[in-house]
């Protein structure tokens, strides 16, 4: 892992990083007390545009430290020729609003298969550094790489969710026999968002502990307050 | 209003009261800064098994002044026996596993609408008393006493909403009209509880702002963490 930048805003230090050829970035506390507990960000893809509300995300953890990555496919990483393919598919379907479960099928699980392994070897780089340590939470991004990610590896204990429509058939599977924590958000007007799915996917988490808060205001209007309330989760299962 | 009774316990003044009559218990600050906003407290009938859990709430309602009612035909009050008639035909039918749609509609109504005026002469007369003011807030109790309540008195400006089972026609109806902030709670795993009808109401409310909390651990199982949750609502909305 060699850093490549360095800043510092609000108390926290935002360090770019590439572990290989995966970009990411590193918030954490400018005075830590000690070892903090780690949160990976999930994001959609396309870390420099997500900068902005990334770092957000980050510098409202307080008390933990914070690590992204870039999916593979996107942003300056190489193009993966089939993703690109699925993605302009899933764009044009969903314009025309044909179904598109056969195209997610397609787009996601590549995705997924690529992204897990990059997540986990960032994720054994990061606890070899100082004052970074486990318990580890996991915040979002793509929903099937987020499930798969919480699935495979048990370092990480609890998990907040977004509730998004492409979730492919072996996420359901997945979701079944996973067991930690989950807290889940749902935009509940969401239109481009088949709520149904959302529903029927958090029902079948198998963790005893899921919570889901579902809030009116559009596909990217979620609450400022609910940063408070996913914040109070990851105190609650991992401090 | 009368007083019948008054104790002190971890800051709060909990005094009983009688209006007409109707049994009540208000809960206020020991020391107030000034002019409190109030909480009238729902409760599913019967006062005496309900005050420690109601108690509790208050107690936990720090800032807040909290009042609760017993509903007509419950507790120590005259029993209405077309009410008793529905409510054993609920609890017959409830055990068979037959449909209860129909018992709902003799069961709910009637007592919707003899509570409804109750609550709001209570109000009157808590609003006229020294160091309580407005805006008011509703928690819980029964489904379609709350809606109708929140619907036809302006006074009640934000409510917390427990999703049951027991909801006649006509509430989904008043749900559609009604606009203030709403904070709702679901069981996800309550057996006893119409998951489906329970979302279906939570989209038929009017609210621009509206939440939905889902939990497990079944119908008493509410998480500790969701009181704190449903405060901070009315902080927001009534503070």
């Amino acid at each position: 892992m060699h850093f490549t930048s360095q800043s510092l805003t609000d108390g926290f230090v935002e360090r770019d990083f590439v572990l290989g050829d995966i970009p990411g970035i590193l918030w954490t506390p400018e005075n830590p007390d000690g070892p903090t507990p780690l949160i990976l960000l999930g994001q959609p893809g396309g870390l420099d545009r997500m900068r902005p509300r990334l770092a957000a995300r980050a510098r409202s953890s307080a008390g933990f430290a914070c690590a992204t990555i870039e999916l593979p496919g996107s942003g300056g990483r190489p193009r993966l020729a089939d993703v690109d393919r699925a993605r302009r598919d899933l764009w044009d379907a969903a314009e025309d609003g044909r179904p598109v479960g056969e195209i997610v099928e397609r787009l996601i699980p590549p995705l997924v298969d690529a992204a897990v392994p990059e997540w986990q070897a960032v994720l054994d780089a990061l606890l070899d550094l100082p004052n970074i340590d486990g318990p580890v939470g996991l915040s979002g991004g793509v929903m099937a790489v987020a499930v798969r990610l919480a699935l495979v590896d048990p370092r990480i204990v609890a998990a907040t969710l977004f509730a998004g429509s492409y979730v492919p058939a072996a996420t359901f599977d997945e979701a079944r026999r996973l067991t930690i924590p989950l807290h889940v958000l749902l935009q509940w007007d969401d239109a481009g968002n088949d709520r149904q799915m959302a529903l029927d996917l958090f029902d079948a988490f198998g963790s005893a502990e899921k919570g889901l808060h579902a809030n009116m205001g559009g596909h990217t209007g979620v609450p400022e307050y609910e940063g408070e309330s996913a914040l109070r989760f990851f105190q609650r299962h991992l401090s």
